[in-house]
């Protein structure tokens, strides 16, 4: 199977639907495939060939969409940038994975600079943005309008569809590899345990390069349905598309869902449109969903639980768990079920499956795993076990397969949705001068679910405040991987074994709530 | 992707829900899994390894979804026998993909020992039926009694999943070689384009040796819904099942229905609980489907057209399209269109695609697709060629995708949902010693669509009757294969090239009404 599949049947079915929306523009499905044809055509007159990754820096909209399909269409490999990443994290995974073309919208035309000194791979920058076209840039318009249009490529099954870099435990982004396959594969297991109407409008507010919110969009995209994109999530912005473009579906991480319910403007807006709500990503408190439920009581509630290297969701917890009637079956504190064609277990560190009820790391096998780390065999051959994935999360089964998230197994924080692995937060940490010792964990936040907090020991003979640490942190990484909050210690409870024993850590922060998903 | 997945997921979450119902007999997922992983450790006890042909010779029942999952957890590939044939015909079909299992229910045991004269490769032969175990049979319930449960072999991807023989142009049944993927990926298609709901309960009336009527049973497998299994088709056994097991999903192949139609005891009977209806396999009027609209007003219809080498369905008539409202829409006489990730084409003799409106053969390019003909890659190059499936209908596709099929290029009789090739019929006829040219062609039929009918000319100095003919062929095809009706000439109509001009035969019995499926 391939993505660009859906495209021809669009064409050939109906072709004059809206595909896509975006800031008053509108495209139809023809619209869409002319300049899909096109803009391959460009990317293979710029050197793209079989297999090329090509990347994209720039926030969602209509042209987030085009990029996948042209670089599909064409033979190549999308290398979709998390754009909250810093220029120094950035240009490394350009780099890694030898991104030639990158796509950049004007919110990240200033970084160009940075990232070309840091990545010599780039040669050509292909502008998408709604300004005169900037110097040092080929505008992707005038490219497109240049090319003939090219036949699809036909990439599919095993071929790479995309590397989706995620933050790395050792410091460094690693490459997920995610073949045409198991992005397909992920769209239809999605819609057979959700299905999606065709009449229905999505709006996608959530970044794209996500593999959550790409996964949406693959979905609609087989069923044909419209897309309405927001550069990035605001109350207002939802509210207000909402409302003009009727939308059904709501794809939410539960921070924005929080943002939404804190609005005042939420209370008088027009959400009669709403029918489904699809939220997941990070942990989610039960008091949350039930102010969701009082703001959109039409809407039917979906959570989905999964990861990138498994081309996104894994378990769903469907609507009849969320209705009035479904939430007496207590299963609301769950991720839902494992998907049709996936196999889930809990299992001990040998691998072995354990009892229902029992806490374990929940393993995955599953057609839409990754086809591995670019280059890292090795981190690949620890992840990817006899074919089972394992998560690093810990969660225990029901009776009826129910899957309760309860902690991670990972070194890492969950903060509004974004994976911050502690060792990349410790490593920039001890680039200070004064820091002796550090330790990062997550402490509970009202928005973001969980925040990063630095436990320092200094130096002898040195001073340092919170404020000169976060200056720190922020020239060497990404903003929301910064310590919020900084302690100062002594020293730090080591255990027998010479490791930090951080439950220690979080113990004072924590005492007051269940850490976790559930 | 594999089709054992779905009972490893049924008992994870649902064990005590009922899978099947066969004459009384109930059983759960759970008691379902234990059968299959016992009766897979039998068969791999008998001498099964890994992509070894298992054959099943018997009307529907619970035993029918055992064999097919048991095989498969037990690492082997399924050969399931067409039972409308000859003994020479099915001899023929286990001896060339050496099957030497073979379950035989009640209904076959008298045919065993032809097949045995004809089959050497037989070696096993397991009773499935409901009487004593008769003499040269182990009995499959005292073997599964016997035999240990054993892991799932875990047979996925492009791993043969069955071997499904059909008529043979060339007069020798073919066997097409369907893999876990195409199985499991055709029903992933079909649910996505028509869902399936989780407290569906289905009426397999219909042979599950097809492929349609086994793509409906591997459907309601990853759903976890019931399904109700009858020996056959009969009106009375239909109406019977539906109002006691209160069936919501009725899958008829159009000869079926009018029977159904036709039976007094319909007009009384409880139809309350249907939702679907699934049609298709064969041609179909509008009449036909009036009257069944009138019959069951509260269920949504669906047409499904394809064939045994894509897997089944390739596209779909969807409800919205018989719904009163959607019936104006002028596509009921088409077949629908094509499924998601189906690439399909009308095509001219050279595989380049036709402008809308203009007949050409369907091509198809689909995830589902054989792996080719057992043994014949001569004959497979021939119908697989640059990856598209060349199925020998003529259709014209209208400007919405909407898939007419009007006529066959196959020298084919469809009768009764059953595919008759001329070619077969005529090898047959021609070695009746009266016999000296032979042409068959379909001829209108009220119940079958179409009926086998023979043009003959004697040898000089030879006389034959009708009935002499048709007790001829019954000794070397099977019934439906014979010719219902026999007609003489003095000589048949050859064109130029020294081809028999069929459609001068044709024409006399067709002029009153357009041929095909439309």
């Amino acid at each position: 199977m391939r993505q660009t599949q859906s495209l021809h049947r669009a064409v050939q079915q109906y072709p004059d639907r809206v595909a896509t929306v975006f800031n008053g523009r509108r495209q139809t499905f023809r619209q869409l495939h002319e300049r899909v044809a096109r803009l391959a055509g460009a990317l293979q007159a710029l050197g793209m060939r079989a297999g090329d990754r090509v990347g994209m820096l720039a926030l969602n909209s209509d042209r987030t969409l085009e990029f996948y399909l042209a670089v599909w269409w064409g033979g190549g490999v999308v290398n979709p940038v998390n754009t909250r990443w810093s220029a120094a994290e950035i240009a490394f995974s350009l780099q890694d994975c030898e991104t030639a073309i990158l796509f950049v919208d004007d919110a990240f035309v200033p970084m160009v600079p940075e990232l070309r000194a840091q990545a010599p791979c780039l040669q050509t920058l292909l502008y998408v943005g709604e300004q005169p076209v900037p110097a040092g840039f080929l505008g992707a318009e005038q490219a497109l309008a240049a090319a003939a249009p090219v036949p699809d490529a036909l990439r599919s099954g095993d071929d790479l569809a995309g590397v989706f870099y995620t933050g790395g435990t050792t410091g460094r982004p690693k490459g997920v590899m995610l073949s045409q396959e198991a992005l397909a594969t992920n769209a239809l297991l999605s819609l057979v345990a959700s299905p999606l109407d065709r009449d229905a409008v999505l709006l996608h507010s959530a970044p794209l390069f996500h593999l959550a919110g790409l996964s949406a969009l693959m979905r609609s995209l087989v069923m044909g349905t419209k897309n309405v994109f927001l550069p990035g999530f605001t109350p207002g912005g939802v509210l207000r598309a909402v409302a003009e473009e009727r939308v059904t579906n709501l794809m939410l991480i539960p921070v924005m869902l929080q943002f939404l319910l804190d609005d005042p403007a939420a209370r008088t807006a027009d959400l009669s449109s709403v029918r489904v709500v699809g939220y997941g990503a990070s942990p989610i408190s039960e008091a949350l969903l039930e102010r969701a439920f009082g703001l959109l009581p039409q809407a039917d509630f979906v959570q989905g639980y999964g990861m990138t290297e498994l081309a996104a969701g894994v378990t769903y917890l469907t609507a009849e768990y969320h209705s009035a009637a479904g939430r007496k079956l207590g299963k609301l504190g769950s991720a839902g079920r494992a998907l049709n064609g996936v196999d889930l277990r809990i299992v001990d560190a040998d691998g072995r499956e354990l009892p229902r009820g029992q806490v374990g790391e929940i393993a995955v096998r599953s057609p839409c795993a990754m086809s591995g780390y670019w280059n890292l065999p090795e981190t690949t051959a620890q992840a990817l076990r006899d074919g089972w994935m394992h998560t690093g999360d810990a969660a225990r089964m029901d009776e009826d397969g129910f899957v309760f998230v309860v902690d991670r197994f990972k070194d890492m924080v969950v903060s509004g949705g974004e994976n911050v692995y502690c060792g990349e937060v410790e490593a920039a940490l001890t680039r200070h001068p004064a820091v002796a010792a550090a330790a990062v964990i997550g402490v509970p936040h009202a928005q973001w679910g969980e925040a990063v907090h630095a436990v320092l020991v200094l130096r002898p003979g040195t001073t340092a405040t919170a404020e000169d640490i976060q200056a720190h942190c922020k020239t060497l990484i990404a903003g929301y991987k910064c310590p919020r909050s900084v302690e100062f210690m002594a020293a730090l409870p080591i255990s027998g074994a010479g490791k930090v024993m951080k439950y220690k850590l979080r113990e004072p922060h924590w005492k007051e709530r269940q850490r976790g998903v559930a």
